[in-house]
């Protein structure tokens, strides 16, 4: 009791606060870095752009990651790790496969609207280096994975037409993540719309057809 | 009569022989530059290694083309007149729209397993000049409008289920695309197979539903 009280009065932050400043430092080049790669591209983008952005200057950048491609790498697991999220949320929800998958189709689509997750699909894999590729494809396939036990849970259930699984799957995320090129704000439909309207419209591949 | 013949024995190539001779070695650069591009990236490919793959140094290169952008230019270009041909020819087809977009996706998916193809999916706008990306966009928007027209044509002629024709659009691109990211011919599928099997899934979401 009296050592929280000192720490609250003190001038010095608290170790807590020093790791929280600390995170909300990476949080804020991430962001913005993501958005920079994204509206110029990775190699056209640099890091003295990031940090004029935030007010500093590329050697506080450098206390926080190791190099330009450490900071693609996570700007792009920053948006797979949001669906991996998004799916083990939606692997939670009850009623059955199809109600789950369309559940993540919906926010995987949201993803897609956003600066992190528009990186994911504009960033080539060559554009990576060779350790950050792989963790790059690592988690790429991590995602595949997920979509295609949630059909063939459908299909056991019955809730999803027997199919090709993978290739339902490729169908499925392709449409999805070529939202990421093809959505801007500034549209009539507002990113939740559209990421409801695509999750339904991609429905009609699963359903049972006569 | 005797004009002809004393050309075919001549040693020298006739004007003919002169443009075929320049569209094939054209052609073989843009062929060979767009397999490079699509196994390193755009940026890490040199035009020095075109040039070597064609047994030719790189002035040689120079000679066709003005600069590395207008050949990926003309890469991208050309996986993208493919598919407008592949429209022109689906719209020749007798029957509903819906069976001439049918066709159509099986062509546009083939020319996804394809280097140009593959070269237009995974060439971002950023990669181009500023001109060359005002014409890529332009070919890439025309293709749009192809398919959604071919839509609206299915909705009007009842082959096609009444639907977000725009959304409908891009998740069939989208789809189609894709294929471009995932397929590698050492699968268990050929190109033909995936094209159809695609194309068909892809119908799920034109179909009328209850």
């Amino acid at each position: 009791m009296f050592s929280a009280q000192a720490n609250r009065r003190s001038p010095w932050p608290t170790r807590e606060q020093r790791a929280e400043e600390r995170e909300a430092k990476r949080d804020a080049v991430l962001r913005t870095a993501a958005r920079l790669f994204k509206e110029r591209g990775f190699s056209a983008a640099s890091l003295d752009e990031v940090a004029a952005c935030l007010n500093v200057t590329k050697p506080v950048i450098y206390r926080h990651f190791a190099s330009k491609d450490q900071i693609l790498l996570e700007c792009v697991s920053m948006g797979l790790e949001q669906i991996l999220e998004a799916a083990a949320d939606a692997k939670t929800i009850p009623g059955t496969a199809s109600d789950r998958l369309l559940a993540l189709m919906k926010r995987y689509a949201v993803i897609m609207t956003e600066d992190p997750g528009m990186c994911v699909v504009r960033t080539g894999d060559h554009e990576l280096s060779e350790p950050s590729r792989k963790e790059f494809r690592r988690l790429k396939r991590k995602i595949d994975r997920v979509i295609r036990s949630l059909i063939e849970e459908g299909v056991e259930d019955g809730s999803i037409a027997p199919c090709d699984v993978k290739l339902t799957g490729f169908a499925i995320t392709g449409a999805l993540n070529w939202i990421a090129k093809w959505y801007t704000p500034n549209g009539a439909q507002s990113a939740g719309q559209v990421a409801d309207s695509m999750a339904s419209l991609l429905q009609g591949l699963l359903a049972r057809r006569p």
